[in-house]
């Protein structure tokens, strides 16, 4: 039986890092998720001491939960759909406020096989909202559906990395 | 380089056939998730078509969230602290209630490898909420912080089956 393989090539040891490096320096750290659906978070709390930086998060699957949980504007999903870069700012915005945290991620992607309004699979935004103001990322990842949900997360991992000033590596 | 482990040896057919067993009920899931922190919703969204079942989740790592979030009354967790059944159970409720799903689960335990609140490590509460009631599970998985979130994972995945009237296998 094929197992299940949610993060394929992702090392244990930077994401410790990265934890420690978010505790030296006394952020802590929310998410709101899409495409990944709590992927990122889980990442984040399989490191122990985790609980001292990660907050909590989102997962906004359904189009309607980004605007009742994350405060995603409607009329922008409306306009622009679920897949946009603004769409993933709000959400990283909506991850902070909501759930009380110096950072805020947010992701939203296709995870495929078939596109989604207009957007190809393999298409993810990621959004860091974070004291200095924001980030954001694009991934175009055509390797399916595993595939685009680990290059989402790394993506992620590397804006906090960066918001930090070091490195995910 | 160690690779990540988030749910090791969990198949992923069983999972895809949950997703359809779910898709033809007319069934939706939401999730509350402390201990696994995303990674049960990760894993039902890790199969194509699990749009059409899996609305959201809130992860309640940090207690406060608990209650913000998800609803759990702070009384509660002040008097039982935050690995306990009626926790649980309230999580799947706020789950289900929030996210507008029809099943709701609600996961906590303890990943360690320190005890937290007289608790050992490796214990989880389990609880789901659907239209005929709460079911619930306990875990008690000795072999670390991978193994006990993998176990509370499956055990959740197998009382989603138990709602359907099927096996998790």
């Amino acid at each position: 039986m094929t197992a299940l393989a949610l993060v394929p090539g992702l090392p244990a040891a930077p994401v410790a890092a990265l934890v420690e490096a978010l505790r030296t320096r006394g952020e802590t750290v929310a998410t709101a998720e899409s495409l990944t659906a709590g992927l990122l978070t889980a990442v984040l709390t399989s490191v122990p001491g985790s609980s001292a930086v990660v907050r909590g998060g989102l997962v906004v699957y359904a189009t309607d939960l980004k605007t009742t949980l994350a405060g995603v504007p409607a009329a922008l999903l409306a306009e622009r759909g679920a897949v946009d870069p603004e769409v993933a700012v709000h959400l990283a915005h909506g991850a902070r406020d909501r759930c009380g945290a110096s950072i805020g991620v947010g992701l939203t992607g296709v995870a495929g096989p078939d596109p989604q309004g207009g957007v190809a699979a393999g298409t993810a935004h990621v959004a860091l909202a974070g004291r200095a103001g924001v980030r954001t990322r694009v991934v175009a990842e055509p390797g399916g559906r595993a595939a685009v949900r680990a290059a989402a997360v790394r993506a992620a991992l590397e804006l906090i990395a960066g918001e930090l000033g070091t490195l995910f590596e």
